[in-house]
C-alpha cells in the first residue's frame, strides 16, 4: 500500500534511506500483520498534501501582532498538544514545546501504541522546521512536575507571554487502573500545575497561564440546568447572592486532579495576581489538522485503546475494523464533544484574550456539542454498518444523564465549531481504516475499573447486543466461586468474533503467536 | 533551676547518666544563654506530676469497647499528633505512630526549635510504654506521601479500625515562605492524603479515615452568615436547592492543600465507599495535656516562631519574655480557637462516631470559640502587662473580618470545650516563662510573606505601637533605591528593644555571638 504523501528524503534522520518503519515493524506481531480485511476504495484518502502545496498554503501572516511572542506548550508532544503547537507556530508565535514524553512512555507501560504511526519529537520538529518557512519550534525535554529549577530557568530565559499547560495525565480510565496510576495522576498533574504557577509567580514576569481542564469537573446534573462556564450564581442561606466556582463533582481520579488544579488557579490569581485561563474541554475526537497533514512525519496520535481512546474515536476505529462498537452500560451517558481542530482554534482565541491581572480565573467551556453515547454509536453504525454491543460499564457513574452546556464565552469571540455531521467523521474512519492493521484487539475492551464492585460486575455479566440479548454467557453470578477468574480474554475474543467460528479461530491463532 | 519532675534514670537512653541535655545545650548559643530576666514566683508551675501519681491517675478503663482496636496516628510525633496519640493510647486503643519526623527536620531547616525541649520519639515512647501500664505505642518511620508500598503493607498487617491523618505540613506562613516550601506543602500534603485513601481502598479493609483539616478552607465572610459544618445549602439558578461542599477560599498554599484534600475525600467516599471524617480545626493553643505532663520526656512541642507559632501561643510567649506582642495589621482578623486538650478529645469523639459506608464525608468544625486578634492581644496584655505593637501584615488577607462558626456536630456528642478565660492561659504563660531562655529573638518577626507586594510593604513601612505611633522609621518609600535592602534584622532588634538602648545593645551582642 503506497503512502499517498510526498516523500522528502532530506528530512529523514541520518542513516535512513527508506521511509520510516513505524508502519512496517516485524510482521510476526499480530498488530503489524498484513490486514486480512478489504479496504473499501471509497475511503482511500490522500491524507498528506503534495510538497509543492506546503509553502503555498501557509496562510499565516509573515508579520502579525503576535510574531516574535514566545509561547510554551507544556505537553506539546501529546494528542492535543502537538497540533496546538503547530497551529500556534503557524499563526506566528515562537513556540517552545516542553515535554517529558510521558505519553509515549505510558504506551510502553500499556504495551499499546497510537493507531497512527507517530514520529519521534525531534523528527517531527525537523520536518516542521523545514516546511514551515522559518517558523521554528524548539523542544525542551523536561518533567514539569518535578524539575522545578529547570522550568523556572526556562521561563526566565525565554520570557514567554503565555504558557499553555497540557502537561497532565489525561485519561480517566488510566487514572483508575490501579493504585500506581491513581497516585501517578495526582502526583504528576497537581505537582505540574503547582510548579507552573509557582514558577510564573517567582519569575515576576507577566505570563498568561492557559490550562486544559475538562467538562468532567462539573459532574452531571449537578448544576440544576445548563452548565455555566466555571462559575455558578447561587443564593446562600442568608439570602445573599454569590457567584461561586461551580461545585466539583469529579468522576475519576483524573477529573479530580483537574478540580484540584482549579483551586490552585483560584489561589494564585487572588494571591499573586496571575492571569489564568482554564478551558473545560469536552471529549476530543478526530486526529488530523491541516498542519499535521502536511507530512506523514507530522502525523498526530490516534488512541483506540480502552484507556486512552476517547469514546467517538473508539467507535470509529471499531467500525473501520469490522469490530462491534462497545457501548458501556445503556449508553445513556451524555457527553460534550469537540474536534481536535477546534481545540487548536480555541487555544489561540484564549491566548489572544487573556484576563487582566487581578481578574478571577477566566473559564471557558471548550465544547462544540453534546451527544448521548448510544446515539453516537447508532450514528456510526448507520454510516458504517457496524454492530453495536453493550458491555457492562467499568465506570462508577449514573447510567443516564442529560447535559446542557453553555459555550457562549468562545462563541462570543467568533468561534463557529465544526460538528459531527460533517465530512470529518469520514476522515477519521479513513484514518482508522488505513492503520487498522496496527490494532491490538486485546486493548479494546475495558481493562480499568472504577472500583472493586464495577470490576466484579464487568467480569461476571454477559455482553449484550443492541437488542439486549446475551452475546456471551455470564459467569453464573454468585453460584460459581471461580466466576471472577473466568478468562476475560476468551470472552473478549468471542465478542470480537461475533459468533463467527472461523474468525474466532483466527484471533486465537493470532494470540498464540501463529 | 531544678526540674520539678520525677527523675527516672531507668528510662534514659543507654550511655546517659544525667538528665537529657535538651534544656542545657551549649551556653554560647544565645537561645540557650542564662536568662537575664526575672522569673516571677507566682508563675512557677510544677508541670510534671510525681512518679507515684502516674499509675494512680490513669482513668482509662482496663477493658473497654475499644481495647484491642488498632489506630494509626499519621504524624503522631507532631504538635497535635503526639498528645493525640497518648490520649488514644490512654483510652484503650492500640496506637501505631507513623511519622517521618518531618516537623523536626523543618526545625533544622529553619534553624529554630520548639520552645519546650522535646525528647526524640523513641525516648518519648520508652517513657510512655513504661508509665502507661501496658498501653504500648509503636512507631513506624515512614514517609506517608512517598512510601506507598510500606504504608499499604502496614495497613494490611495491622488492620487498623481507623487512621488519624495529621501527616501534613501544617503552617500557613511556612507554606508561603518561598517556592520550595510552596511546592513541598502541596506535594507532601496532597500526595500524603492520596496515598492514605488509595491504600485504604486497595486494602479492602473497613478503615475509618479521620483527617485534620482547617477552618481556613472556608475563607472569611464567604458563607453569608454562620459558617456551617462542611456543607452549605444553596439555591441554584434553576431554583433547585442543593447541599454542596462549602466553596473553598484558601488563604495560603497550606490552606489550599486542605481544600485539595477535601475533594479527594469526596471522591473516595463516593467512588469507593470509604468512611471519612474531616475535622476543620481552628487555631490550636496550649501545649500540655494530662498525658504529656506525666513526665518531662513526654513534653509536647511549643512553637513560638513566626512560621509555626500559632497566634495566641506567640502572644503568650512574647508576654512571658517581656517582648511586645506583634499584632499583624489592625488585628481585626477574627479567628477560631481550640485548646490542644480539646483536639485530643475531639479526635476520640470522631473515632467513636464514624460515618457509615456510602455516607458523604462527615465534617465537623473542631472549634471552641472565636476571637479577634487585637482582642486577644489586649487580653494577654492585661494579664501580663505586655506592650502591643502593630506590624505590617505579611499575609494577603482582609484587614478585618467577622467569624461565626457552628460547632454543633461535636457539641451534640457532649463536647464542652475549655475556653480562654480559664487557668490554661496562665499555664501557657508559665511554660513560656520556664523556657524563655531558649528563645531565638530572630525567629519572632514575620519572615514569610504572602506575595511580593506584602514583602515590600512589610520591609518598607514602620512598626507602630498600639497608639499608631511609629516605633521604628520607614525606609522613606520610593525615594531610596536601596530601601528594600535596609537591614530588616536591625529593625527587628530595635523593635524588640522598644527604645531601650541597653536592651538593644544586649540583643546586638547576643547576635554577634558574645
Amino acid at each position: 500500500m503506497p503512502l499517498p504523501f510526498s516523500f522528502i528524503p532530506a528530512l529523514l534522520p541520518r542513516g535512513r534511506t527508506t521511509r520510516p518503519t513505524h508502519a512496517s515493524l516485524t510482521p510476526h506481531h499480530p498488530r503489524h500483520a498484513t490486514p486480512s480485511f478489504t479496504l473499501p476504495q471509497r475511503r482511500r484518502h490522500h491524507f498528506f498534501k503534495p510538497l509543492r502545496m506546503l509553502h503555498a498554503d501557509s496562510n499565516a501572516p509573515r508579520s502579525s501582532p503576535i510574531s516574535g511572542k514566545t509561547v510554551f506548550v507544556l505537553g506539546g508532544d501529546g494528542f492535543c498538544g502537538w497540533p496546538t503547537a503547530l497551529h500556534l507556530s503557524e499563526i506566528g508565535y515562537d513556540v517552545v514545546i516542553v515535554d517529558n514524553l510521558s505519553r509515549r512512555k505510558i504506551d510502553v507501560e500499556l504495551e499499546c501504541e497510537s493507531l497512527t504511526p507517530i514520529a519521534p519529537i525531534t523528527e517531527r520538529l525537523r520536518v516542521w522546521n523545514t516546511l514551515s518557512g522559518g517558523r521554528l519550534i524548539r523542544f525542551e525535554y523536561l518533567d514539569v512536575a518535578h524539575e522545578y529549577g529547570q522550568l523556572l530557568e526556562l521561563i526566565k530565559r525565554e520570557r514567554p507571554v503565555a504558557v499553555v499547560h497540557f502537561a497532565e495525565q489525561r485519561a480517566a480510565p488510566y487514572s483508575m487502573k490501579g493504585s500506581r496510576q491513581k497516585r501517578y495522576t495526582i502526583d504528576n498533574n497537581v505537582n505540574g500545575t503547582m510548579s507552573v504557577l509557582t514558577a510564573v509567580a517567582e519569575s515576576e514576569l507577566d505570563v498568561h497561564v492557559v490550562h486544559l481542564g475538562t467538562m468532567g469537573v462539573y459532574g452531571y446534573g449537578s448544576s440544576g440546568g445548563r452548565i455555566p462556564e466555571g462559575y455558578i450564581d447561587v443564593v446562600l442561606p442568608s439570602g445573599e447572592r454569590q457567584s461561586i466556582l461551580h461545585p466539583a463533582y469529579p468522576g475519576s481520579v483524573y477529573h479530580a486532579s483537574k478540580c484540584l488544579d482549579a483551586l490552585l488557579f483560584q489561589f494564585f490569581a487572588r494571591n499573586d495576581g496571575l492571569r489564568i485561563t482554564d478551558l473545560h474541554q469536552g471529549v476530543v475526537w478526530g486526529t488530523f489538522t491541516d498542519n499535521t497533514m502536511r507530512h506523514e512525519l507530522l502525523m498526530n496520535r490516534y488512541d483506540y485503546d480502552s484507556d486512552y481512546g476517547t469514546v467517538l474515536n473508539r467507535f470509529l476505529m471499531q467500525a473501520a475494523s469490522d469490530l462491534p462498537l462497545t457501548v458501556y452500560g445503556t449508553g445513556g451517558q451524555t457527553r460534550a464533544f469537540i474536534h481536535i481542530r477546534d481545540t487548536c482554534k480555541c487555544i489561540a482565541l484564549a491566548l489572544a484574550n487573556p484576563p487582566q491581572p487581578g481578574d478571577r480565573v477566566k473559564i471557558y467551556n471548550q465544547v462544540a456539542e453534546t451527544h448521548r453515547v448510544r446515539d453516537l454509536a447508532a450514528l456510526v453504525a448507520r454510516k458504517t454498518g457496524a454492530r453495536v454491543d453493550h458491555v457492562n460499564n467499568p465506570r462508577q457513574e449514573a447510567a443516564e444523564n442529560e447535559l446542557d452546556v453553555s459555550n457562549q464565552n468562545f462563541r462570543s469571540l467568533g468561534w463557529a465549531p465544526v460538528t459531527l455531521e460533517e465530512t470529518l467523521l469520514d476522515e477519521v474512519v479513513g484514518v482508522a481504516e488505513r492503520y487498522r492493521h496496527r490494532i491490538d484487539v486485546n486493548k479494546i475492551m475495558p481493562s480499568s475499573f472504577w472500583n472493586k464492585r464495577r470490576a466484579a460486575e464487568c467480569r461476571a455479566a454477559p455482553v449484550l447486543n443492541s437488542n439486549g440479548q446475551a452475546v456471551t454467557g455470564s459467569d453464573g453470578g454468585g453460584g460459581d466461586a471461580d466466576g471472577a477468574a473466568i478468562d476475560w480474554q476468551e470472552r473478549l475474543m468471542q465478542q470480537l468474533a461475533g459468533g463467527d467460528a472461523h474468525k474466532l479461530e483466527r484471533v486465537r491463532a493470532a494470540l498464540r503467536g501463529e
